[in-house]
């Protein structure tokens, strides 16, 4: 049942996703390859094989349905799961991931937000009070948080991460600059701002 | 002279660059394929053909030598022309990145922050005064800046995108959740935090 899709359709699902909320709201209700591609840079042709990878949509020569192709993709990603996150850490970065707006459209809840630092214990982020990271267990169930955040530094990373899977989390998003170790079944997707930051200046470097 | 380079090798050389810079902290001289392997998670075979297509590095049976791989990394990634950046839109985000220290470690500094709000000009961030906007020509110029980050909402994005590039700017880094048309000779890499999040979310509805 379960198919195998290569990690770069995925990347595309989540612009695909986007792009079709804006055409919904703009209430148009059918979408060409050729309109999408143009709205997101990229050939009709990628875009009808990527689509095709999960079944049947479009109608030759008119289009796809836009909401139900929407929802397509978001079953495909899961973002009906309403995933709930715990940011740990709240530094510069955690404090800005609470604070980022976007991921409530794409159907995430940033719930808990946790640190270890008693000076900041108890202030609130958005709305959200920071609790004490020792309490991590407690917190995770009482909020039935799913995704574990990890914005501490480097040389905790690797022990927060064990501490969050040791409370059942169920996937890590990891900033940390840090490969981590985590077991097989507990999907992990490292962010890594200096590996855009790179590929930007190679490309300037050619110019 | 311009080889092409595949933009996922691209995207694995800061990998190799850091961890390079880390056994070099280590005083180790020499890592052969298998050991930055297994530091990476990547394939030793990976890597020896990521690295040969720069040229002749490692000896067999021997290894890279560490210094050289590295200081040969960071020339491909032009990362010795020291770029400096200029952050506009000094929000959670922008002022997250003001705050983000693994910067300088890849040689690029943040030399200006902008914004538009008369409420945050003239305060610090990190040292560095928030200047106005509307002086964006200037401060650009003054400062030599190389790289324009975009950290505005993303309906003010494009517009900010032309400011840059009139101001001089020769590269763009968007977190702006939006497309940006520039000009073919404008390097420009797009950081979107949601694509790992939905790819998490999908390994995560997988298991």
């Amino acid at each position: 049942m379960k198919k195998v899709i290569s990690q770069a359709t995925i990347d595309r699902l989540p612009l695909y996703f986007r792009t079709l909320r804006l055409v919904e709201e703009e209430e148009k209700q059918i979408i060409s390859s050729d309109e999408l591609g143009r709205r997101l840079d990229i050939t009709p042709e990628q875009i009808r094989k990527d689509l095709a990878t999960f079944g049947q949509f479009g109608r030759k020569g008119i289009g796809y349905d836009v909401h139900e192709l929407k929802n397509k993709i978001a079953n495909i990603l899961g973002l009906h799961n309403n995933w709930r996150l715990a940011i740990v850490g709240i530094g510069h970065l955690g404090g800005a991931l609470a604070n980022y707006g976007n991921f409530d459209t794409l159907g995430f809840s940033v719930v808990a937000l946790l640190d270890i630092n008693e000076n900041i214990i108890g202030s609130e982020v958005n709305g959200l009070k920071i609790e004490n990271s020792a309490l991590m267990k407690d917190v995770i169930e009482k909020k039935f948080v799913d995704i574990g955040v990890i914005t501490v530094p480097a040389s905790e990373a690797q022990a927060v991460a064990e501490q969050l899977i040791e409370a059942g989390i169920k996937g890590i998003w990891n900033f940390a600059p840090i490969k981590l170790s985590v077991p097989a079944n507990i999907p992990l997707v490292n962010e890594d701002l200096s590996v855009g930051l790179s590929a930007l200046s190679y490309h300037m470097s050619q110019c």
